[in-house]
């Protein structure tokens, strides 16, 4: 299993579906269309819609079945950046190497770009088999005690004396709810079973936060041409980063152990050589 | 049947409702939930669950059938109403009689309030029976071909000569949509069956734009203390509203010609009673 081409097919597959599931750019409103294709189409790696396929296709689901989770999660994933991005939160102008949406548009056309991706979600789950096990995975994930709530949590935390335990609980709910969504609704959507969908709920959380962690690491380590955004916001910011609370040799040495945890949660799972290269894939990423 | 008397028990039981399904005031992230509660109890006519719950009750259902539709279509409306009033968007200070979220709070606070407002609604539909077919029917009254469409092309019609057939427009998007969706709604949470549902459909729809037109009169000829929220903004703001249009004298017949058809629509609904007095409350209603 070669992941560069795992990954590559999953980027046009779920390109190709988002294009079909996002309103055409000259569907009135225009701007509004055009915004929520910029954001969407501006780049990005798939990440969720991969683990959501990969998690399908473990468990015997075909790429079709695996379409509208994973095309839901890219775009519930984009309006939470769209918003991350706003003056008003992180105050970004560079996201995935491009102007981030509110510099390319406007702030007013940003956050109507995000709440139209943000239901458009929700829109294409309701048409899919298993629609509402997928929608309340998609939106427990989302919610204020996931995605919502991790960005307050991140926002309140700023400037405050970094500690592991709230470094821990902003990353579980900002980023790691949502890899775990991911895994989950791929599971869902090929029909798996209790034991099969609690083991992806444990491989997807302990992925996110290793994702996170990494994360954190890059904006400490790398620089913006490298990365697609800005980098050393969060010291910049005083982000309660991982780094930040326990430096940067420990910072790697969790993430490495969180990626081990993943692919030991796939022990139930029937073909989980994907899910584990990219559990690996996420510790050694550059970018 | 008393309409006042109505709309009273609908406060009371969807405030009730909404109390058990939004997240407590004490729960991490605390401000989050703040904010959302403030947003929501800030009183408000509860208007969309009252045509919810009208719907089901025509139809059969109960109170209980008719409160998640009820309390998702309130969290929708308020978490727009929230986005709507931001600086960079209407930039309104107050609402509700009350300071608006983001003055109350801050921008960050207000817009991430509203995302969780917006996920929210869908959580709480996922649980409820036939969970698939009222996220549908939400996520496109919500959506970019509804709700959020409106509120752009309202934006982008500021300053442009008024023109009936764009103010239709933006009525039916802003907010005929999800008038639509709190009628059809209530009739799927009482398993109404085609016929009831596109009665209910042209309903919503035509009491929403009457209510619409309503809005607008009010804005010109009413003031912030009657009305709870600030007044005269559309002429200020050069918005293009229906009495900038065809005058106040046109509008106000043209509210009376929807509110009739409303109730002409509800010719195949047994028990309308309640239906027909919200479309008459409507054209009459001072605020």
């Amino acid at each position: 299993m070669n992941l560069d081409r795992f990954l590559d097919e999953t980027r046009s597959l779920v390109n190709t579906a988002l294009d079909r599931v996002l309103p055409s750019a000259s569907d009135v409103p225009v701007r509004l269309h055009e915004a929520m294709r910029y954001a969407v189409f501006a780049g990005g790696k798939r990440l969720r819609p991969a683990i959501a396929r990969a998690a399908c296709t473990s468990l015997g689901g075909s790429d079709d079945d695996a379409m509208p989770a994973a095309c839901a999660l890219e775009m519930l994933h984009t309006y939470s950046l769209i918003h991350d991005d706003l003056p008003a939160i992180d105050n970004d102008d560079l996201r995935r190497g491009q102007p981030t949406c509110h510099k390319q548009f406007d702030v007013a056309t940003a956050i109507l770009a995000g709440d139209g991706l943000h239901t458009q979600a929700f829109l294409v789950l309701a048409r899919a088999p298993r629609a509402a096990d997928l929608v309340l995975e998609l939106a427990q994930a989302a919610g204020t005690h996931g995605m919502v709530g991790g960005e307050i949590a991140d926002i309140e935390a700023e400037g405050r004396e970094p500690d592991v335990a709230t470094v821990e609980l902003i990353h579980e709910l900002k980023t790691a709810a949502l890899f775990r969504a991911s895994a989950v609704m791929g599971g869902i959507a090929a029909n798996g079973g209790t034991a099969e969908l609690d083991a992806l709920r444990i491989y997807g959380t302990a992925l996110g936060i290793a994702f996170q962690i990494v994360d954190d690491i890059l904006d400490e380590t790398s620089d913006a041409k490298t990365m697609g955004k800005s980098t050393g916001k969060d010291r910049a910011a005083r982000k309660m980063s991982y780094p930040a609370a326990v430096g940067l040799d420990e910072s790697r040495a969790r993430a490495r152990e969180c990626a081990e945890e993943a692919i030991a949660a796939l022990a139930p799972i029937p073909n989980s050589d994907v899910l584990a290269a990219l559990a690996k894939f996420t510790v050694t990423r550059i970018r």
